[in-house]
């Protein structure tokens, strides 16, 4: 079973940025990155978003917030920084304390700065297909892998295990562009299993610790990992139990190291394409 | 093979809408139907439309338009109509003349009023799965037609055939809410009738005439046609070729007199729903 390495991608994606950012003739984008709280993952997420702009030469900025900041209070610092045309992109970490109205923000965000897809524009223009928007990162970062390693997805049978809009559902739509034949299955799904291993591709999107083992895995099936869980000894695992694919799989994505890596990635691209978008005609 | 008649679906939402009407005491909602040019499938469906409005006790109004009419020009009538408060919801007859931008179009109708949610707004919400918004009065018609004859969707294996804003990407996204293992599939898709004969209940939405024969259809599987062609004989006709799916499908809906007389069933309860929420509490 041949390891797809997140690092690779990356590094390809580095090169795609750094052409962009050459283009904008020394105008550096500017990242806003938007914390409410101090929650853990966020915080990790946070710190590698800021360690791979820097990498990628292009800037970022922290914005947080306290946890039990008021719903009128952070709209009105989320506004601030929505309208501040310093800064060409933001990514927002949810999700946000229950006193905030997350659905508000996703309305009040700008098409051009949502470089994480959360605005009904651009959750518009990936169902629909279109090449104009943003599509969730991490979604993207699943088509990243695929491309990177060579993997056709043309009339490909793909079954994406998870709904959620972070993931599942974006990303059944981005396979769709990409003329895969997609199946969309879920915690009510009869026969998981089976129709899991109809697949040649299987995107494990689950959220639930090592689901994915051999029972779910057809012959030589490529398995994409987006699963970030933490097992029983404490120590970061994905929703495929990755070992256990040995001789099934021909290739999978290990976690962590995997479809993590790609996700800021695709964030530092999505970050000079907008700022190319905005100051474009300018730079 | 029962076949599944759409009048019968009909009349069970025309018992729902009475009712809602009857909250509303004495408001009758009124619907605009905005059509440019004079398309032979536009003007059929408006008349259809028209019909059933009266038949369920509504008011309809036809705008219609020049087929030269400027971007211009239409905009601002189409505006008019969006603000005009005696006007509780718009069915825009698609597609437009090239010379009219429908994008700004679909940017400027209010949700509220988006019967056949074009607008982000709508899209954005049947992407996410939740149940305020306007879904397509088609792809609702289809999860109508399953419902009114008591075909569970929970964990079922569906195959969409057809990948279209106006049916099968939002159908697919309804039937995901409702539990419903989907595939979707189009004409990318490899071995496409191995991939539908899997399925229990086939949804062809392709715009194929009588594309589907007892090839693609498992033993006693559910088999709705939401397609509306013409065949060679001038006459109309579905995706599905009905006749042969004797003794091989459980159930089908015929063309004509299966979805698409649900869907102005449908259109007319999104009405309903509209003029609820827009006059319900001053009603």
């Amino acid at each position: 079973m041949i390891t797809l390495k997140g690092a690779v991608v990356s590094a390809k994606i580095k090169e795609e940025v750094t052409e962009l950012l050459r283009e904008l003739a020394g105008t550096i984008p500017r990242l806003a990155i938007v914390r409410v709280g101090e929650r853990p993952d966020d915080m990790a997420y946070e710190r590698g978003a800021l360690k791979k702009m820097e990498n990628f030469g292009l800037q970022a900025e922290s914005f947080s917030y306290p946890a039990d900041i008021s719903d009128e209070d952070f709209q009105a610092e989320f506004k601030k920084i929505n309208e501040n045309p310093g800064i060409d992109g933001i990514l927002l970490l949810r999700p946000l304390p229950k006193q905030i109205h997350e659905r508000d923000i996703e309305r009040m965000i700008l098409p051009e700065k949502d470089l994480d897809g959360i605005s009904p524009e651009n959750i518009a223009r990936v169902f629909a297909g279109e090449s104009e928007g943003f599509a969730p990162c991490t979604a993207e970062a699943v088509i990243e892998v695929l491309k990177a390693n060579d993997i056709s997805l043309t009339g490909k049978r793909v079954a994406v295990v998870g709904r959620s809009m972070v993931v599942g559902r974006p990303l059944s739509m981005l396979l769709l562009k990409e003329n895969a034949t997609v199946t969309i299955c879920h915690t009510r799904t009869k026969e998981i299993e089976k129709t899991c291993q109809n697949a040649e591709i299987l995107i494990a999107a689950a959220g639930q610790a090592k689901m994915i083992d051999p029972s779910y895995v057809g012959a030589d099936a490529v398995v994409i990992d987006v699963g970030i869980n933490v097992d029983n000894d404490g120590n970061l695992c994905g929703d495929v139990d990755f070992e256990s694919l040995n001789g099934v799989a021909s290739m999978a994505t290990p976690v962590p190291g995997g479809v993590g890596a790609v996700t800021t990635a695709v964030l530092a691209k999505h970050l000079v394409m907008a700022a190319r978008k905005r100051r474009g005609s300018r730079a």
